[in-house]
């Protein structure tokens, strides 16, 4: 077994790799041979040691989170915990806001942003016990420009974004679970690129609270294991409840069982035409494995409606930022307006190709994601799921920004495999089954709206049942 | 003929009273026989006048909307205005942002509330040519708690809420348009209390930009005549669309011709029952001079689609309440926890409601509007439109508070006859069709959602053919 702590560069193995996990402990937290206090110092320790390199966090509380740890260690003593998650330290991308620290959105323009206000899922979770330890990291609003992140398994990769911190600090045991949030590919490509099992809801799944920033984010969960993920997600769901206008995450109030697939469909998307030759060769091995294990596979030559989903989909990263630009401009443009150099020019650059677009433009690319849900839709009866990579390959080295360069478009990485899941308002869970060069590449599971559970369940058999595939 | 600034109260009457417009005076600025600027200085005029005792506003601008004006009468003498609303002064609701005005939202907690930015609809206007002439008053939060506005035509009244001030503003002449919004019936009941014509458009069809309060909150339009309702509206529209996720308001870039419609169905509501004497029979009256022209009226018990709408809206009040409470409550409890002495005792009591539900009541409430919505939808083909009273009868009276005395809920009125239209997402436009006691009660028509342009034309044939009724 390996850890993240002793892990370096070359030596991510799925088969072996252990995560911080916490489902596992509350037993010793009930007959008090341990405490969320004292989990609470083993997650704090492990931050001192490896965030200097790794750079996760742009706040902690630690005296919060002691005082909360405390509280929480005398319910489970008690023999009343608030939920399964009580004491449970959890990390909050910095785009929520948090009562107890600022909320800087990684935008220099929001440096001295500190309202006291608490996100519907951040309240919902202290409500549940959960201990608030810190905000990570995020990308830039949210978007591409990158925060100083750098992957555990490989300090000169990208994390991925823009949920960079919350992907970090889970993959480098520094927390058992983290809050992050996805517009494109912001929670999956991360958690993909990170080892870690995350879940990213139905389209208004997670009440975000006043952050409703587009049509199509989503808050959703990295966590070490399908059990915690899960729990975390159903205890904010039970409390705060969906976006408004949405039912909200529904299911089980403990982690749904796993449940083996009969028929899953294989989705290429747009990234499987460039991606790498090693990532795909992975991918085809791992299908294989599943093919044995009597799961019967779908490809979009085998079936017209597959072929359908493929084709709505083929252009799903312009029509994903198309939606994303047009929904953020004005915000951003008084962001601009009143913080000139606030703002990145990455960002600036994206608002411009948004102020360049007219209403028939964003109703375009509306239409687009209306016909790619209708052609998802109609594959409701033919499998249970659809299986594709949660990014494009192992994480990429970015060196930084260069000067008098033009700017790199995607320095966290491409959310290419992650579009669909996006525009399709589906909900998708990612899974650590193949390493390739030593590093983690995440294999989703992807169903139909609302069907959270069902894909949980799905993702959980397929993470026990099948041997991750590890290409040198 | 009367003006507002000569009636007083029992002396309104929709058969003589004549508005302040806009569209009609655009010839004399392109002839050089009236200009944007002299069209101002009378707005301001009529504001000085009327505003210490009508109080419509919470800031003004003269110096930046005389700016704006003389730059539209250049434009204008050049004859190159940016639009047909060019120079057309205009008013915002005291919710929506505004870059040269604070934004307070009738809230104590927001005194000193001054985001310099546009709201995305306020930008539109601005790039229209627009000239924003100050914040008008809306009751606290959007909601029930009143600001200081009166009624123009018995300052003993209320003018309804939440836009209370945009409302007054044009009934007034202080201007011939304004901005409101409704989430239950802000927009369109105080338009019938004050005998404006009002649009509000189908859910989503002007951007909100980041005021989403809720998941049915529109923005709309407030005018003294149906062509500068239209206008305002689609200039908006042509510029920032609709809400994230919404295609938008779609129809003519000039008012809709009139048109008459073949079929009406009548729609009771829940305000039917207690509805005053007079104001049934006015509107009764109305119904046959709609009939006498050859329109067929629909009733409930004529068609089993039509009671089966008015079964499904029969607690609308009831269900719109429980999704706004849920919908803002975690805004509103960060609010207070920020600011316990700045929020009323109204509010506060409003959100101890919303915080005594559970996800699970909100879903119920979801599920009921869904429902409606469905009860709607299918009725499109019976009729070309619902007609029903804009608000309970006339403005009632409220003295203000009484110490001691429980709060009464509905300070500037009762919203029974707007619910319908907010859950169903349906546009509907309101006619100063009627009068009773010498206040204005106004008419509304209600279509398909999507529909604005054929509500608004519907709206107009009815305004022009139909007597307005008068009730002493």
């Amino acid at each position: 077994m390996t850890t993240a702590a002793s892990v370096s560069h070359e030596s991510y193995d799925p088969r072996e790799f252990k995560a911080l996990t916490f489902h596992d402990i509350t037993p010793r937290f009930r007959d008090g041979s341990d405490t969320p206090r004292a989990y609470l110092e083993r997650c704090l320790e492990t931050i001192a040691s490896r965030e200097p390199e790794i750079q996760a966090f742009v706040a902690l509380n630690e005296a919060g989170a002691r005082e909360a740890a405390d509280a929480s260690t005398a319910r489970w003593q008690a023999g009343q915990p608030l939920s399964a998650i009580d004491g449970l330290p959890i990390g909050i991308k910095d785009l929520l806001e948090t009562k107890d620290m600022p909320t800087q959105m990684g935008c220099e323009a929001y440096s001295d942003h500190f309202p006291k206000r608490d996100n519907a899922a951040v309240w919902a979770l202290r409500q549940a016990g959960a201990v608030i330890v810190g905000k990570t990291v995020t990308a830039e609003l949210g978007g591409s420009h990158p925060g100083p992140t750098r992957n555990p398994f490989d300090l000169a990769r990208t994390p991925g974004g823009s949920s960079s911190g919350s992907a970090a600090a889970v993959a480098a045991h520094m927390l058992p679970a983290a809050i992050g949030t996805q517009v494109g590919g912001s929670i999956i490509r991360p958690a993909g690129f990170c080892g870690n099992i995350a879940l990213k809801p139905s389209q208004g799944g997670i009440n975000r609270g006043e952050r409703q920033a587009t049509s199509m984010s989503t808050h959703g969960v990295h966590a070490g294991c399908m059990e915690d993920m899960w729990q975390v997600a159903i205890e904010i769901a039970q409390r705060a409840g969906g976006d408004r206008g949405y039912p909200g995450l529904m299911g089980p109030p403990t982690p749904p069982a796993a449940m083996k697939p009969e028929r899953l469909i294989i989705l290429e998307t747009e990234g499987w035409a460039g991606l790498d030759a090693a990532s795909k060769s992975g991918f085809e091995t791992l299908l294989e494995a599943i093919q044995r294990a009597g799961i019967t596979l779908l490809r979009r030559h085998e079936h017209a409606g597959v072929e359908a989903l493929e084709q709505a989909i083929g252009n799903a990263g312009a029509v994903c930022s198309a939606i994303t630009g047009w929904e953020n401009r004005w915000a951003q443009r008084n962001l601009v307006d009143e913080h000139p150099d606030g703002v990145s020019e990455r960002a600036k650059a994206n608002l411009a190709k948004a102020e360049a677009m007219s209403p028939e433009d964003y109703r375009a690319a509306l239409l687009a994601r209306e016909t790619a849900q209708l052609c998802h839709a109609k594959l409701a009866s033919l499998a249970d799921a659809i299986i594709t990579l949660s990014c494009p390959g192992p994480a990429p080295l970015w060196p930084g920004d260069m000067p008098g360069q033009p700017l790199l478009p995607r320095p966290t990485g491409d959310a290419i495999f992650n579009y669909p899941s996006s525009m399709l308002f589906a909900p998708c869970v990612t899974m650590p089954l193949m390493s390739v060069g030593g590093m983690p590449v995440g294999v989703q599971v992807m169903g139909q709206p609302g069907h959270d559970a069902r894909v949980t369940a799905l993702a959980s058999w397929l993470l026990g049942a099948i041997t991750p595939v590890v290409v040198r």
